[in-house]
């Protein structure tokens, strides 16, 4: 059974594991410190051309999510997603566990528009309501959808001019990077007050590269990340994974390629007449199945089921770095002879 | 100028005053240790019909939400409410702010209904997401409205059959207990685990008397309320207050007058073809008024806007044990003159 | 039995339930905003000689200490408190319950000292450790001593050259303010970033009025207030009450008063040879007693044991407001004649 | 310059590295739930004799210390540790950051004794202070002593009686396991009710493995880790990692070689003369040196300073798995030679 589960159910792409092999006896200081960290964050600031940015390095999404939010926001301030935002559903209440309110709106093809922001800054306007202070979008979207170049500048823009900060989550950023109108590294930088680059489910065996932008959002957050449990002891290995991930176009390789492994297949679906729930070039698909095509599927690759559709079922296919091009192959075969 | 604005414009009901005149220069302990705590509590026992349950008085409804909300829930669970709910709306994160997020579904006449309840338990499935674990509702709601004994009696089923507490917020309890339809103190102490007597939109200077029915909810809880700032030093003012308003029945003719002073309102509001919004018997009205209407009616009186409706503004009137009789003359003939 | 327990065994001052009484029916406002409260503030401010201080009543004094020190750290900083210190010992945990570590030292007098202060900030350097940021004292002290003007003076110094807020809980600030050389208001306000005036040990029904004086800890402090369950419906209740016990000179009177009773029952116990532990001149006195003699108070008197000492028992005496001039003089005529 | 600074300086021993890379490309499902963690778990729970006990993986030190002590407290219980305790004094603030007090008394050799547990059971009895609920040890402690067998037994038997849980921190635990007089894993398993077994200290790239013992502290963990932003992803990365360190006795040896490399260390400093301050057979040395020794050593290694103390300064070193018998050996001549 070849799995098409998720973008992370493997190790580390091989480059970023050799690295870590090669560099396991050197020693070096703790908690971030090292020269590995130093020089991926300087990997990092270049990219994206922002030198006075500050980087830090953590171990997973929903952590990072959690204590950008939590630091930016105080108790009586809230953050605003897409109903579909993983903060929303998927992390367990963190964000809330840490004393924030998500404020919620009916997404738009998976996204936060600039009326949601509007409307939900009306609605909020004295001491007994909440206080909106900050927008959460995902790069690409928890549904394969991405923001395009203008579509971040307005939110940009609508967040400058409600006084909220943005903050981009960018697990799935590469996927995002591959495409010609998503906004670049720079671009990014520009038009967020944070963002991370996200390595999880990019190659790393772990890691997020969390870039703060605005000032505000700087000082101190080595406590902070400390106060949650959050600054890993031997943080040389986010350095060094980072490090190869971004010192040349591996990170920027990896998007491309698991988008091309996504076409494939999206493709073959496409042609044999079964419909796309918010296609996009990104990579993560969501197709409506029949049943009888779900279980000759099933018989050979795991796929995410995400609840029924008339006429059968909706389920998710994810490729990754390390898709590999025979199953791909295989799956779209199997596709073209249902 | 006369304020319809809400129920919680004047100081105390003049018994209740009373009280606190007679018993002024009494020595007592603190905390709500008192033999009139004591006798508040017998009281509330005996009309609920509940021995065994626990009573502690708190100063006020965000406090007593939070304190109850917080004290049931682990982090990484959450509570069920509607989008009206005002723990959802109006508490500047409350809950959030003590670490719990709050699962909404738009209401159904200000209610939440047992389909919501099963709905969001069938997709809370795994430790991805919060687990839900409490249920949230107003008795009356937020728009006036209220749950009827049999309305009431399928919530708890609900809550039964996928292990939440179920817990009532009785800001406006007064105005529901004077109606046939709804239940019975000792029926609401059958059909929830917690619920809270409002005394301060119910003729207290301030206070809420906060009933714990579950055994689990139970152990400790003075810990808690003073962990959170919940403990009032001369409680003897909180037991003072709720045993005046218990002891006969004055908690319950405060709910019928208040009733009764709402239904002239809307009655003229209705005879003059007015549109009235979730109409009810209780002391809250929503209407929709033309402008010029409007305009009239604020020249002698004071209302809450609700936000724009076609042809007009909805308002929210309010009346309470302090609403005068010639206050209320006077608006109907305001509005029989229209 | 006569209880000389605390200062908050009784309900209100006569003028304040008086205030409370005449004002009864008057509609204003809620949450407060209404006139009582901008008057008090105003007598407050005045009083103060700082125009442009905030201040905001709430009900209680764990409740205000909470909610000051939550708003001004994050959770990676630290309060610094002697070892008696009402928020480290008496209040359950409210302040760490709020997310914030209080760094600790035996206290001096019951007092924080400047070198306590420089010793601690010395020890953390880094972000391994919680960053110092407030230091919280009371006046007068849990063991009944003041800061002279002189000692906060030196301590304002101490906290503006570490880079720490200074805090004071003024619970029983009435008692320190009859002193001649305890600071005035007026100088108080000069040396702290905010304190409270309290008034529920000063005659209030309930209700301490905290005062901001540093800028960075102004911003949005009514959503705080909110966030916590801490806003008062019927805020008016609090402005009349400190408008009454401040607009002439009743609260520095009372001040006075529970002093001089005070003094009363020191005298006499110090006469008939008993050890006073950490004498002052406020309004509370912890002596130690023979178990013979304090057998024969609490034959009429209640008095709190603090605890085995070497031929006895300490006990504290506390007078205030409502104490009366019979119970004291039957007090020192029992000492006398044992 | 060689570092003695701690023993998180190099990655992970070549064992668990060589696991990491044999099982790269092999698919598995995320979170935990994969065969690694199944096999980690089994080898656990049959080292410690306990069929029943659920084990956690976690990433780091002071988020597993944060996690369990949370878990197991409410916000107006306390956990009980001594005044070198790595969560009092070298987390940020962690355990109070998510609302939990710690209560602290002056260390006896750097452990927590029976009666100071008693003491501060004894003073903590009604509302208006925390309940201690939970006692936290360190195996080994920071000062590099540890916990004897009988200790341990007291220790439990004391908490018992007190109705408090004991959580042992074993970040360093495998030093301990090597000394015949300290408990055994299957010893500490029958006297705490819950643990962890370090790694990122112990040769592995990062992680601990909590274990729970008492089922009180059991239920719904997983979604508390997941609110925490504490469980990671690639879940088999620890699973791996702690099968390949105690599938057979790699885990021991660690202990044993690190003991060792003290221990030659240890005995060249007494020797010599210096003064070793609360020796112990452990993998972490505090020696007091004359400034002169101190610069002769800080030519050629890093230590770490721990502050002045008569005759010139405290320093540590501490080993690991890593540690180079060459590095020992010039140490140790160094030393001779002074």
């Amino acid at each position: 059974m070849y799995s098409f589960l998720n973008d992370y159910s493997e190790g580390a792409h091989p480059r970023v594991l050799e690295a870590l092999n090669q560099t396991n006896l050197i020693q070096t200081v703790g908690y971030g410190e090292d020269e590995y960290c130093t020089k991926a964050k300087e990997v990092i600031l270049q990219k994206i051309g922002q030198p006075h940015a500050d980087v830090h390095f953590l171990v997973g999404g929903t952590q990072t999510n959690m204590l950008m939010i939590s630091y930016a926001l105080k108790h009586y301030q809230a953050v605003i997603a897409c109903d579909e935002g993983h903060i929303h559903v998927h992390e367990t209440g963190a964000v809330e566990g840490a004393g924030h309110k998500i404020l919620v709106r009916p997404h738009v093809h998976g996204k936060v528009t600039c009326d949601m922001i509007k409307d939900i800054c009306l609605q909020h306007k004295d001491e007994h309501m909440v206080q909106p202070r900050m927008v959460y979008i995902s790069q690409t979207t928890e549904l394969g959808t991405y923001y395009t170049r203008e579509e971040l500048q307005d939110l940009y823009q609508t967040t400058r001019q409600y006084g909220l900060y943005l903050f981009m989550d960018g697990a799935r950023l590469g996927s995002a990077l591959a495409l010609p109108d998503a906004p670049t590294l720079e671009e990014i930088a520009k038009n967020v007050d944070a963002f991370y680059i996200g390595g999880t489910k990019m190659g790393a065996l772990f890691g997020e590269a969390l870039v703060i932008i605005h000032d505000d959002l700087k000082p101190q957050f080595r406590y902070h990340m400390k106060n949650k449990g959050a600054m890993l002891a031997k943080g040389r290995l986010l350095g060094i994974q980072f490090y190869e991930l971004l010192k040349d176009h591996l990170y920027e390789d990896i998007g491309h390629y698991e988008n091309q492994m996504a076409d494939l297949i999206r493709q073959a679906l496409i042609q044999k007449g079964f419909s796309i729930y918010e296609p996009s070039q990104t990579n993560q698909i969501f197709v409506d199945l029949p049943q009888k095509a779900l279980e000759a599927i099933e018989k050979e690759f795991m796929v995410t089921h995400m609840g029924t559709v008339s006429g059968g079922e909706r389920i998710r296919i994810v490729t990754s770095w390390a898709t590999s091009k025979e199953a791909v192959n295989a799956f779209v075969q199997l596709i073209e002879n249902l």
